[in-house]
């Protein structure tokens, strides 16, 4: 998916919302458990309850990894499953030599068909060109991320120039790619930041974890993060998908899911 | 494997080799393709040859992961082959927030049982503690990488202190774990700096790819990496398991094995 068919489908839904897939055995509802596959069934009635909200899925990878090769499979089926105008990420936080990383840029953009995947810029240049190869496809730089450590290395400030190292990392990357291919993760507990971190970045489009359980807030992240292409992808999992444990968890899913899209459908509006 | 057997199986073997396991479906040699797993089949005569000579094997995830859920059932099948005396990467390098990388500490240590782990340092403290919660498991930090790409910000200058950044990555990591349950990878590329690294960082051992097709110097690179437990394991990857390309692969494989040994053999007695 390109740019421009990313915003029409903002502008019809009125929602940057993506729903995070982090399906965990553990969390999902019990009675789900005995058929062949639960954690696609769940995702399946996720989707269903969800889609008209959303712009984007993110399967968190670890979820399906720590599964072994069943888990890959539920993978495989869920992505066929997503609706084909909505945006697929592949939270997966890779990056490798650059032979390496071409074999991920192939089992994520080719065997899986994904849209987008998270990268790890710790490894430079060579580890992130091999995912710029393929048309329509986007690497998502992990910037600065919404964690308690994303203090330890990248608020280091740079004695060259006096900037943090996710400052670093987002002047560095724009000489790789441009804005039809790159995006940025920036936590939206990072909220207070962010109007810095579009002024150094005008144009990409900005994945943002951490609204709901890790705390962030929605209002914040998007009037001081918002371009005139709405820029954002505000991501959004456990609030929505365990939104409750029972026979009912799709239909509060759906709920979930929709008060928050109301809530950007008027941010929307007021910011862009 | 604790450190205590890991150094046991050095001295025993007069080696300090890990083997790479990359394995290509487009590189291992034709006459496998047509069994019902070329990738185990050549794996399994690989470590038949070559496990004598080294002290490691470190598959490079990526590539089973390339092949969808057929490779992660490759992998299973290997790891439980590698006689349970010598070590086992995962050479992933995954890294995020905090309950995800518990996650992947699950699969790769519980579900797969390696002993050890590549880890990205970007995300910080919480994005690699959950790896150390493991009895006897290993984190294989990022410090400073052997790929062109590593200039980019591993070498940033802090303002604070004047230390670079992988500097900085091998100290604060340090009060994370101790010596017991950290490495760190450090490329032969980076021979020269090697010394420096080994008086931050005296006790851990070092992972160091890019020997053999990356161009590293073994000799240089032991000689001043070495400590008084050897401290090094070296991968060899390409330019073992892809000694030769016929029938006989493996017993070429071995030989490329046995050569670096020989060689470690006189570096272990010159310099430990």
């Amino acid at each position: 998916m390109n740019r421009a068919q990313l915003f029409e489908q903002i502008k019809k839904k009125n929602s940057y919302l993506c729903v995070g897939l982090d399906t965990d055995l553990a969390k999902i509802p019990k009675h789900l458990l005995s058929g062949p596959d639960p954690v696609f069934e769940f995702n399946r009635q996720i989707i269903d309850a969800t889609h008209a909200f959303c712009i984007a899925y993110k399967p968190n990878i670890a979820f399906y990894e720590a599964l072994g090769p069943r888990g890959w499979e539920s993978l495989e089926k869920t992505l066929a499953y997503i609706p084909k105008d909505i945006f697929t990420i592949a939270d997966a936080k890779r990056g490798d030599i650059g032979n390496t990383s071409g074999l991920y840029a192939r089992a994520f953009f080719e065997q899986m068909n994904f849209d987008a995947l998270t990268v790890a810029p710790y490894m430079g240049k060579d580890s992130v060109t091999p995912f710029l190869t393929f048309r329509d496809k986007w690497v998502i730089l992990l910037a600065h991320t919404s964690n308690p450590g994303s203090s330890d290395f990248q608020l280091l400030e740079s004695a060259l120039g006096g900037r943090k190292l996710y400052e670093e990392v987002l002047l560095k990357a724009q000489q790789w790619a441009g804005p039809d291919q790159l995006m940025f993760v920036v936590g939206a507990t990072q909220a207070e930041k962010i109007a810095g971190i579009r002024a150094v970045a005008p144009d990409n489009f900005f994945l943002v974890p951490g609204i709901g359980a890790q705390g962030g807030d929605l209002k914040l992240v998007s009037e001081r993060g918002m371009n005139s292409q709405c820029g954002l992808i505000v991501n959004a999992a456990r609030s929505v998908i365990y939104a409750s444990a029972g026979q009912d968890f799709a239909t509060n899913a759906g709920k979930a899911a929709q008060k928050i899209r109301n809530e950007m459908e008027v941010l929307l509006n007021s910011f862009r």
